[in-house]
């Protein structure tokens, strides 16, 4: 029986929680600041510790007896777990997003014989899986595009969104500028570029813009064109870029007879309301990633498709089942040693081996996340 | 000669006393609290004073030695200013807006036989005469609709408005709930309600929506229907919407970290910028005004159509020209004596006088503002 510590019970945390605890093979215990996160856990019968993990005492503290730990923090606590991991020479599978580039840390981890893997939800996490996966089997990568939202699945005029965190949040995707590849090259566009209507089968046309989502696959995949498209229904993000031309997004203070306010904080507080899901309302999230390249002189295309929607039974979101199983899946290969390569991975390189990938789509599909692959092929003329 | 005091000195207030200036029959002299307003003007050779109007005696004793006052004052000092000056005994015809109805005051006046004419500009002003001739003529009044608005030629995204007044001031009329007449009773809709697209020849199709202008038409005119619609560009009225609904027109405090802020002061601050007509860009003031009823057993219907923009020559805006020469106009019959009828008016009563109503357009059209006009008629069958 091996020990898994799991670092954050909010919805994330507390998925990851679920669905190890139901494995026998593993001695689940999940640590959080806020006991009603626990209480919310408590019938799982797994250990739950209350401990703040704003300090690298108290997360060395509370990875010390485990054998793989499991990361679903906020993001500002994110950099410093996986420090503090990496020191304690435990291995770890994190899902905490963090605005620091957590591959800095990979000479550490290889200096420890530590295997780290970050980014592992699903996007980041499950679309980098399948970009890794069609980029070791390429000869040549020409164009990767990764598209993904979660979505409420009824829409409420005007937004027609659902945000499963602080708007404020949500805005920042809103506003910082996109990198992406263009023949080979690492390109800067305004948040919400290049919009273009996609349709989804049983989904419906949605738009897709750009945003600044491709973090590690910018340095490990070697492709000519590249980009992540947010999806929405179409019209939210023209409201979005209506909002940000005219300084609503803006994060100075502007000054009101004296008063300096945040234009931001302003608009954060007046769109939570209107971004909430209302009781009894499910969500879906869809998540699309194309791959064009060529292996042996021919033309080959990939398309991974992905729909998951509220679980009914567990009440359980998209958001929190496609973002907790790829990490719930990756700590039990490193609990059993299926992967131990020392270092901080990204998912892409995980996927390199076909059989990782392989083992991650089944185990989903256990767990009710299907993904539909699809491989077109066009011989050398 | 007979002497005239103009009460105010902003845009509409200076054009009224270019126009009064130009007739040797005038003497015109004209009142402002600020300096810079009257040196705008010095060039016409009228007498200016500089006093505070918001005191009623200041006011008294600048209307004094005049035979006509005309008001072109802020709305929180319209009333105090019309009780003023129809306590001094002075002829008045006045294009202040005002939250209160000026027409309470039509015993005092009678009492005192001043004749006074209130809200005397485009619309109301100019609309309400087109109104009150019609209504005139025919036996019966079926349904009345009004469509004014103020734009720029040059349409800038996402608004593709230029206000001439503070933000809040728009946005005050977006959130008012518009009055209207339906099937001969007051009914109460909310504002940008019953969008409709109409097209203008040689203008476009503009957006129109229910606003909240019908004030003394209501009281004064019986129609089976009446409504006043906004017209703007295609899309503006949308943004409002979804600004309003989300909170941004609240003005009622919100919390923020133990600071009370006014969301409306917040987006008035943010879309002034977006709301100023660039230098060099010209505006446009468009009205509409379409009667139909029946008068001896037939079918009638009448259209006026109004087109004027920025002279480019003095640099009048169409919204000032519209607006100050229906008073300027008006003042002149005042100080003539061809209107001298007791009381207070709006200027529908005005024009069940025709030849008041074809004095109005005449004069109108020497200045260059053009009033196209349509009947069409259907004999009873």
């Amino acid at each position: 029986v091996k020990r898994v510590t799991v670092l954050g019970c909010g919805r994330v945390g507390a998925t990851l929680a679920r669905d190890l605890a139901a494995d026998p093979a593993l001695d689940v215990s999940v640590v959080d600041a806020d006991q009603r996160n626990l209480d919310g856990i408590a019938s799982l019968g797994v250990q739950t510790r209350r401990m703040d993990l704003g300090a690298t005492e108290t997360i060395a503290s509370a990875v010390e007896n485990c054998d793989v730990a499991v990361g679903a923090l906020p993001s500002m606590l994110g950099f410093r777990a996986l420090e503090t991991v990496i020191a304690c020479g435990k291995p770890y599978c994190d899902i905490s997003f963090m605005a620091e580039d957590g591959l800095q840390l990979d000479a550490i981890a290889r200096e420890r014989s530590v295997s780290a893997v970050i980014d592992c939800g699903v996007a980041p996490g499950l679309a980098n899986m399948m970009i890794g996966r069609c980029h070791a089997e390429l000869d040549h990568t020409e164009d990767v595009t990764l598209y993904v939202g979660g979505l409420p699945k009824v829409r409420h005029w005007p937004y027609e969104y659902a945000a499963p965190f602080s708007p404020a949040d949500v805005v920042e995707e809103y506003t910082r500028p996109a990198r992406l590849i263009e023949h080979g090259r690492v390109v800067v566009k305004p948040a919400l570029s290049d919009a273009e209507l996609v349709d989804f089968p049983g989904i419906g046309t949605l738009e897709a813009c750009n945003t600044d989502g491709l973090r590690s696959l910018i340095h490990t995949i070697d492709a000519v064109h590249m980009r992540e498209k947010t999806l929405r229904y179409p019209g939210h993000f023209e409201l979005m870029r209506v909002l940000r031309e005219t300084g609503f997004f803006l994060k100075d203070a502007i000054d009101l007879g004296g008063q300096a306010v945040r234009p931001i904080d302003v608009t954060s507080r007046l769109l939570f309301p209107k971004w909430s899901r209302p009781d009894g309302e499910s969500e879906f999230t869809v998540l699309r990633v194309v791959v064009a390249g060529r292996k042996a002189g021919a033309s080959l295309r990939y398309q991974f498709d992905l729909y998951d929607e509220t679980d009914a039974r567990t009440g359980q979101t998209s958001m929190a089942r496609t973002t907790a199983f790829p990490a719930a899946i990756v700590a039990r290969m490193l609990a059993s040693g299926t992967f131990a390569e020392p270092g901080v991975h990204p998912p892409e390189t995980l996927c390199r081996d076909r059989r990782i990938f392989d083992q991650v789509i089944s185990e989903l599909a256990q767990r009710g996340v299907v993904v539909e692959e699809d491989v077109a092929g066009v011989s050398p003329s």
